[in-house]
């Protein structure tokens, strides 16, 4: 199925098209714009509200700036498929997010008028700053340097460090500050309540208020106090609301609001933007799913809708014609509330992740027991660390790679002082259709080498209630992590009672011989798959579901090691100084000198696709593992035809 | 030698014994605190400056608040020696900082008056928040939460992050911001500007001016326009400075500032803040140094001396009695100019440590060129990533335990979009006095899962000089980290010429037989030395400076492994994922089975001591790595004496 691009948006495959259009046509155009996203979008799935939210934006931006010699840079890039779409890539669409095809973020490999790759959220200002001070430093004064940024992305502590930082140069860097009230749930925060509070001069009528008062009061000295508090209110207006602006005290030249659906005006203020020196920021009123009724009523919903009927607005769903397993993130959100109905003193918090990572159940049931903290992932950390300080339990929920961002938190403020906050790591693994920025590849390295942390990660929904429940036990009052992907597990019939796990014990799934697989977490599945296929083929793997990569079972390893030939690992994470490594390193400290083959994620960015795809591509679906197996048989076996020969 | 305490410090061994004293003996009493704390750090060492200058505040805050109850939160810690000896700890200061002996920071593990471990910057407001909201939950609504941060401090977004939340709750929650414009260097950016803007009433001002502009013309109006100017300024003044002020906005209600250095106003004031609920700021301004008049005047100097002569105020200096070897840091430093004055892409980045790195050399000969941004990690790289996609290679100079805040941005932002940007890590491995929250253990697991990253560390100068070099060279465009330890290097003559290293390459320190020693970075220095013992004994090992761990130098480990009976890994970094997991790694890889042992940091809290003092205990210092090789090659012999009988 093609959509078809309106009349003005068929003739632009390029920022050059663009201009050659009159003003006055740009509304159409955007109209135009927004058809066929919606068109798109609605057939080949994708993000959703955050980019009919800046279409008129983003038509403004490609009219007044001479991309790519000015740098766009867009913050997160969930807005940017209109961008996209006025680069060149409008016949593309249908590839968006699909395995092969284009990406559902600006990436710099793919097009010069992504000047910078996005996906995680913050990185804009200081991404184009860098950008800035190398014009200045070649001499290129009119180059212009644009962030584009959410409110949400604002409340992020980097954002605020490049914004401490661009305030005392003297670059060409213009900020865009897309207020829309939302990260993908509203945003939360004092932040937000202030951009409330200027939008609708809340504080400008404060002071005008006192004003009054005070000339009411005044009448005895002359006979038109009233006037003269006019003319007064008048003249101080400009300086007052300048004096009394965040982003003025950061040495900001502040702008606006103004309306962001404005096509119109948004040319005309960016072209005298063009022209004022310095660091400036323009702060832009907008509605996230612009232009679509149900996605503005519904904002959180129509994020990332999946693929819908446009008429109607129905969300096509599977409908499954048997019980499905139900996603990792409801079973952690489910059971922490059960977790909680029954120990006071555990909490939930979420770095602007409720409806993502399903904490959103727990703040609905307890209000006063979670928290979102805004997109702050280094303060959520630290804020759990606080908490824990006090004899609670605090559960921080934080994506695979998203955690990257408060890494020093983990260190510093909860290991080091061996404080009981248990990570939840959702989206470990793949991430999927969201492609490198996204895949939580890394964390079993980077946690593992961490002092006092329990590492850990659950082959099913029933590990994954009873790692959570065991991680609350007074005995077990330490860091402790539970890593889980996105998306389904493996069984329909997920409320099990709640069991206390040993930490660092696994589990036998089947006991064999030759060739021993030890997996962790959600990929032994596969791998259970895998020893299923090669049983009927008349081999015998056993398969050891290791649940804990630090501490390991290192009863389990010396059996498994003494009584097998060949060892593969299977992980859905990075191979290096991963859980293959883990076992590695329990042999050579233990003089054990079997082959070891490990199957993980390779040392290179994988793109994006299905997460089977995923596993596929880099060797660890069911078939890859199944393939690894065969290779070691073969390989132990003459190994102990040599031996025998010997 | 033994410090005297006056006469009322003597006396107070708990902030109970202070609270016995007058409100007017405080003036006093913070005059033998000072001295203490003086004379105790030119005979001990240890943090100068800014203990000095919180002298007041430490005595303020312990007589008006319920301490250990209420929970005090000193962000970094430098500052908190007063703090220390109020707190029970005075006769514990000659153990300051020295193996076994009291940490140099606050630690809760050493008293219940450390409300948080501490060390890194920025932490102590949300921290303090996670504490004010655990009393909140638990309905202990009288206990006070305080967080003493700096202005240095608080340009770091975590800092902003807690702000944006703590705002909008209505915790006991009280920020006191001890502002004395430093960080270690002098404090930069938009945020000290506004401070001293608001310290100095420009922003008052500004309005104020602008009112008696306009009233001044306003004299039709009636007889008495400048009286009406003055009531209604008058009136204004407090909504005024109120509204406009950052703190507000971000819905904290600010007092100050205040003169830090007034205990008996401060006292006051600490006193109404107590009744006033909800989250609030008081500013203080402070002088570091404060009361030693060389400390307030350089105080980037007597931030941290060393033992020095408190009256004539000479620092002391060893003399050595022949040339020595440079500072790592300083080989950094002049190298980055000498390789920036042949090259002009080349620029230099610092999160706030340009003396301590030595970027500051940079700084001085190229102000265009090198950049401090400020106590901002994730910033300082990301901005270092939006340099670098102009063409430019960016040196960015981050201590290894402070890169663990700009992890992602290490990640997203450099290495996904293989942009070139060279990461020094300066402190990596042991930081010394410092301890567990400045120790760089675990970089090289952290760096070495990351796609496109180089981890390179070179054993002394030469190496680090060409290794500076090499990173620069188009042909090696793409991330590249180079780690190196604190303190000197081993060569006094180290201004060799620059020469290219072929990435992934090794040296061969010396060939041997039977045990091979794989050493990277700085700590081969002790192999070497442990190899020069072991040859005296009649044994001889053979030892590589693999300069490289990702890439590791293949064809060399073939060699070796091929060559040898076992294999000794030494690495100053964490054994989890580190240098000798690659090894493992590399040898699972190709089939090798030959016994290795693993030195390096275990895999627990190592606390602080002396470099030296820490290798021995962790078992690689140049006697432990000779009685490793000694036990392998005992091992290997038996071994081969069983290959040989079957």
């Amino acid at each position: 199925m093609i959509v078809e691009p309106g009349e003005l948006l068929a003739a632009i495959n390029s920022p050059n098209d663009l201009k050659k259009l009159s003003q006055d046509q740009l509304v159409q155009l955007s109209q135009e714009l927004r058809q066929f996203i919606i068109d798109s979008v609605s057939i080949y799935g994708g993000h959703f509200g955050a980019s009919l939210g800046v279409v008129e934006l983003t038509v403004a931006l490609h009219y007044v700036f001479n991309t790519p010699d000015d740098q766009l840079v867009w913050d997160v890039g969930h807005q940017a498929y209109g961008h996209k779409i006025l680069t060149g890539r409008r016949d593309q669409f249908p590839t968006n997010r699909r395995y092969g095809g284009m990406s559902g973020f600006p990436k710099r490999k793919e097009s010069e008028y992504d000047a910078f790759g996005v996906g995680h959220s913050s990185t804009s200002i200081g991404a184009a700053l860098g950008m800035a001070v190398a014009s200045d430093y070649k001499k290129e004064f009119d180059r212009q340097h644009i962030a584009v940024i959410g409110d949400g992305a604002m409340t992020a502590g980097m954002a605020f460090e490049a914004l401490n930082h661009a305030g005392v140069t003297n670059t060409n860097l213009l900020v865009i500050l897309n207020d829309n009230c939302m990260s993908i749930d509203p945003n939360v925060g004092a932040l937000k309540e202030y951009l409330t509070d200027i939008t609708t001069s809340r504080t400008y009528n404060k002071v005008r208020d006192e004003l009054w008062n005070v000339l009411g009061k005044l009448s005895k000295f002359g006979p038109n106090p009233q006037q003269i508090a006019r003319k007064v209110e008048q003249a101080m207006k400009a300086t007052l609301l300048k004096q009394s602006n965040l982003f003025e005290a950061l040495k900001f030249r502040y702008f606006g609001p103004v309306d962001g659906h404005d096509v119109d005006h948004l040319v005309t203020i960016l072209r005298d933007l063009k022209s004022i020196p310095g660091p400036k920021l323009l702060h832009c009123v907008t509605v996230k799913g612009k232009g679509y009724a149900l996605a503005e009523k519904d904002q959180t919903l129509w994020h990332a809708p999946g693929l819908f009927d446009k008429i109607t607005g129905e969300i096509y769903k599977k409908v499954p014609d048997k019980p499905q397993p139900p996603k990792y993130q409801d079973v952690f959100g489910h059971t922490l509330v059960e977790l909680a109905e029954q120990n006071d003193k555990i909490m939930g918090v979420t770095p602007a992740m409720p409806s993502g990572s399903s904490l959103n159940i727990m703040m609905k049931a307890m209000p006063d027991r979670a928290f979102d903290v805004g997109i702050a992932e280094q303060h959520a950390v630290t804020f759990s660390a606080g908490l824990a300080t006090q004899g609670l339990v605090p559960f921080c929920n934080i994506y695979s790679s998203f955690m990257q961002r408060a890494y020093d938190q983990v260190v510093h403020d909860v290991a080091l002082q061996n404080l009981h906050v248990v990570f939840c790591l959702d989206r470990a693994g793949f991430a999927g259709a969201d492609g490198p920025t996204h895949h939580g590849c890394y964390d079993i390295a980077y946690m593992r080498c961490i002092p006092n942390m329990v590492v850990s990660a659950p082959m099913n929904e029933e590990e994954l209630r009873n790692l959570m429940y065991t991680a609350t036990l007074p005995e077990n009052a330490g860091p402790f992590s539970i890593r889980y992907p996105r998306g389904e597990g493996v069984m329909p019939e997920w409320r099990k009672p709640l069991k206390k796990l040993t930490i660092g014990t696994g589990r036998v799934v089947r006991d064999g011989e030759g060739v021993a697989i030890l997996s962790i977490g959600h990929i032994g599945n596969y791998a259970q798959k895998a020893a299923n296929q090669l049983v009927a083929e008349g081999l015998n793997p056993g398969h050891y579901d290791m649940r804990f990569c630090k501490p390991l079972d290192e009863e389990m390893l010396h059996n498994v090691l003494r009584q097998y030939k060949a060892i593969i690992t299977v992980e859905d994470g990075c191979l290096q100084g991963g859980f293959g490594a883990a076992v590695l390193e329990f042999m050579a400290d233990h003089g054990y000198s079997l082959p070891v083959k490990r199957l993980g994620i390779p040392d290179r960015v994988v793109e994006h696709g299905s997460q089977d795809e995923l596993y596929k591509e880099c060797g660890f679906d069911a078939n890859g593992i199944a393939e690894a197996v065969r290779s070691l048989t073969a390989k132990a076996t003459v190994a102990s035809v040599v031996e025998v020969t010997l």
